[in-house]
């Protein structure tokens, strides 16, 4: 990766010039948006834990505290990219150069996880353990194949 | 507070038994349930900064974003409290140990935060930049009543 890290300058001129999600957001500085992202991150990974303990039966099945964490893992999904800004892009973090080299398939791993905690939050909501096993596995999914592509 | 520190052993001795909201929460150890509530915070902050910039004229107001950001500060306002457990009561961070002594008076402010983010959450969606002024105003001072009591 240390390659594509120093090639970055050049291969990112284009890019850096998208617009960026991180526009709009308040951040200090790029340390700031990503700690933003790894906040959301931490926070989104220990309400995803929650029902992964549940619908593996580590836990007993609280349908709903169940859907507490679903909402929130549905809430916190929608957060972490605004702070992928370019101006984050060259500071040591797990978060691989790919995410600003592809940019718009970066995103739309994103967008396919909000659909995926979507329907973990509709799921959750009926109360039914084996469904709710099946939308937290489709998630996991979602969230492994940005993790294999994106993170270090 | 480093007296209080050292006196807590005995003074949480009772305390320490209370249910705690970390309880079901998947954290590792320690260290993760405080990274959990410090994301929490964080995430939280930027998109309560977010609208702090529309509503004091740093930035222009956008009814929809104010909403998308009212609602992302209602929802975390809900979550950093599982991350003060017992456990992590000894932790070198800015949480002061007032928090563990006066834990219902703690708790009792975290409610009252939500109360004020639902409220917050709600004025965002009628799109009237006044009142959202006014809320966000509320808010910050539930905000502050907190840290002044309890965080360093």
């Amino acid at each position: 990766m240390k390659f594509l890290r120093q090639a970055l300058p050049t291969l990112m001129m284009a890019a850096a010039l998208l617009a960026s999600p991180a526009a709009h957001a308040q951040f200090k500085n790029a340390e700031h948006a990503a700690k933003y992202r790894q906040g959301a991150f931490t926070v989104m990974a220990v309400h995803f834990g929650n029902i992964g303990a549940m619908v593996n039966g580590k836990k007993d099945f609280d349908a709903k505290q169940a859907e507490v964490d679903a909402n929130a893992v549905k809430a916190l999904s929608a957060l972490p990219w605004a702070g992928f800004g370019p101006e984050t892009e060259y500071l040591e973090t797990k978060a691989l150069p790919e995410i600003w080299l592809e940019k718009e398939k970066f995103l739309a791993a994103a967008t396919k996880l909000q659909t995926a905690t979507g329907n973990l939050a509709a799921v959750a909501k009926t109360g039914d353990a084996a469904k709710l096993k099946v939308a937290f596995g489709q998630t996991a999914k979602s969230c492994k194949a940005c993790h294999d592509a994106y993170k270090e």
